[in-house]
């Protein structure tokens, strides 16, 4: 029996020639990733152990994102403890607020993870690589602590569930709809501890940037990971971000996966998740009257230049309704600098919208547009747990950039057809 | 004996032919303000009387710019508190974030305060409207909402100490180092209870935004007010801004003065305020080797175009030390939008400053760039009171945007023409 994409890249890792599901391996780590909340807490591990540096100081990434700029006294001390390892280690990839970006966009962007490289990180979307088709997954504080230092994680090798798209999507649907659409028909636990695998002939259809927004919500169906086959745009996008060699894996033909769904990605509409839950999915046209208070457009989830592109879309020419925030806040520098040479962060304060420095702020009710009692969000953000944005009497309505720019302008759940677009 | 400025503005707003310093009035207001820390206590305040509406709804501000975009849950529901308040007043200059900025650069930018006028604010830096020749001064949250109800307040009338202004500052030398330097000189409480009032020919030589930064920090000396005789500048600045009626109030020529100080503006030097006061002043060459963590720029006092357009031309071309954190944050939307508009923004980004939203955050270490203990920032805000933006154990130095600037790039307390420049 053959191998999927993922057991491939944990075998080649563990220098195994085969590995099968359910298997325990030890393998190596291309790289391995904490921020703010998670990396103070690695450390303070790691500060305990003999071993006193790290297993290599270019294959650690350290990125201040969660309450930065500083949120409060206590945000100012972890981001100090991260930056002062950061520099006691000489950790090449300790990335300062001001060159810095929301991890999982700026990871890729920096070109420091490619395809058939595996990854862990002290974030629950660290999935997102999965798009270059690497092996990339999020681990607690402790465990990122021990892979910083042996370069090493233990991993149960994960079953997989392979979605076959294929179509193309209409206008207004992106990578959103399709990972919102495949979570609401399998549920939050629906790939637990398995690999999602996407393959088929719609993959040419998705730009790179949908594809990372599909992979950084695998976690959101429970799955261990989320990984894309590597083609044309994954290659062209690596030789433009990235100096790394990089390994494409193929799944072999006798893979073995616990389910096979296809999904015609030109029958999905503009789908959002209703509180509480990304499961709980309806599309826009079934949505009813649900009048929100704040928009969100952003995050490791919807922060990319494809992403404003298309909000900046919706709004051009429009402003959002009275009574409504909404926020905008780009997911790295590089794409801060590139929506302003575009036009689009003009587009975004003409309308009315607060435009913030990268940051993970409000997606996690962290900073930066915090929801008060009885508020409701529609965000392109990734969770809408109770009280993730906010107060636990807050609702939080996930969607993609072009659902939630329609309906910064209408103060209700819409898509742009609604407008006329 | 003659009227000063200020006198003559509280006269005709207490329907008196004549005022003296000390004595008790009742003034009308043109405009009363709040924002979203002062606003709440204010309107709960209020909503205990039987008065149930505010005396005119146009003349109010409400300005949620403290603690927005919502930092936490507690600030979401103060916004809210004021948001509902607005709404259900008809307020017409509430403005939500995204139409927003900082109050005091706000208020004069949208025309709602103009010379001969006058202004309460629950804010402290209220006196920044002193600028246009209107008499404005900070009181508390139940003054404010007393005054919101009423229309009036009581003062006790202010005597004053006149500061002639006289010579034309050098190139790298602002409103900031002015200002900074005349309570150098007379101390924190140096003008306690007084109007400061500017007059001398070298007022021609300073703009607008250099005005709005001297009047802003008038409390600082511990004023009452601080105010400007209106000149060919304020007029161009109030017909562009405002379609209100404004009247030029001259000080009488028999008006008594407490002192009289004059201040040849060419002699002036780029100027710090040392920790933990900002009469605490040295120049820049008297300041030795102040190694640095943190820069900010912006803030009600210096976050208006002519603030960012300095700090860019120090930027230009140039990246902030390594190690070092630089926050830029334009005042208001409009000058967020000209700030693009000019390149200032890109400028910024580029050198790898963080570019934020206008907000009140670091200023008042309330968020968005707060100070862990034992570090240390140049900022361009207005106050280094211990703790003031973040731990007790920080520090704050006071500065200028041109001092702030060429600090980020050189990781210590410099000068632009340690630059080069």
């Amino acid at each position: 029996m053959g191998m999927t994409m993922t057991q491939k890249i944990l075998a080649a890792h563990a220098g195994l020639d085969k590995v099968a599901a359910g298997q325990l391996i030890e393998a190596d780590l291309d790289l391995v990733l904490a921020n703010d909340i998670t990396g103070p807490v690695a450390i303070h591990e790691v500060q305990k152990l003999n071993k006193k540096t790290v297993f290599d100081k270019d294959k650690i990434a350290l990125v201040p994102d969660h309450f930065t700029p500083n949120k409060d006294i206590k945000s100012a001390e972890h981001c100090k403890c991260v930056r002062e390892y950061a520099k006691a280690q000489d950790i090449a990839n300790y990335f300062e607020v001001g060159e810095m970006g929301i991890e999982h966009a700026l990871l890729p962007e920096k070109g420091l993870i490619v395809a058939g490289e595996t990854c862990i990180g002290a974030d629950s979307h660290t999935c997102t690589y999965g798009a270059l088709g690497a092996f990339s997954t999020g681990v607690g504080s402790t465990d990122m602590g021990a892979g910083m230092i042996t370069g090493k994680a233990w991993f149960k090798v994960p079953s997989a569930i392979k979605f076959v798209l294929t179509g193309k999507p209409s206008k207004w649907v992106s990578g959103k709809d399709v990972i919102l659409h495949i979570i609401g028909m399998i549920g939050v636990d629906g790939a637990l501890y398995k690999s999602m695998e996407f393959t088929g002939d719609g993959i040419k259809n998705l730009t790179m940037d949908d594809r990372f927004t599909i992979a950084n919500m695998a976690i959101e169906a429970g799955a261990k990971n989320g990984i894309f086959p590597v083609d044309d745009l994954t290659i062209a996008y690596m030789k433009e971000h990235s100096k790394k060699e990089f390994t494409a894996y193929e799944a072999d033909e006798d893979a073995e996966y616990d389910e096979t769904y296809t999904i015609d990605l030109s029958t999905l509409e503009p789908t959002v998740a209703f509180p509480h839950l990304p499961e709980n999915t309806k599309t826009v046209k079934e949505s009813g009257d649900v009048k929100i208070d704040q928009v969100v457009i952003g995050s490791c989830t919807n922060g990319r230049i494809d992403d404003l592109r298309t909000a900046a879309k919706v709004l051009e020419g429009r402003h959002i309704a009275s009574g409504i925030r909404a926020i905008v806040f780009p997911a790295t520098q590089t794409i801060y600098l590139q929506a302003i040479e575009e036009g689009l962060i003009q587009t975004f304060i003409k309308a009315g919208c607060v435009v913030s420095t990268p940051t993970c702020g409000p997606c996690l009710g962290g900073h930066m547009g915090v929801l008060a009692a009885g508020e409701r969000a529609v965000s392109t953000t990734n969770r809408n747990f109770v009280g993730r944005m906010g107060h636990v009497e807050s609702e939080v309505y996930l969607a993609s950039p072009a659902v939630a720019a329609a309906s910064a302008v209408t103060g209700k759940i819409s898509e742009p057809a609604e407008l006329g677009l």
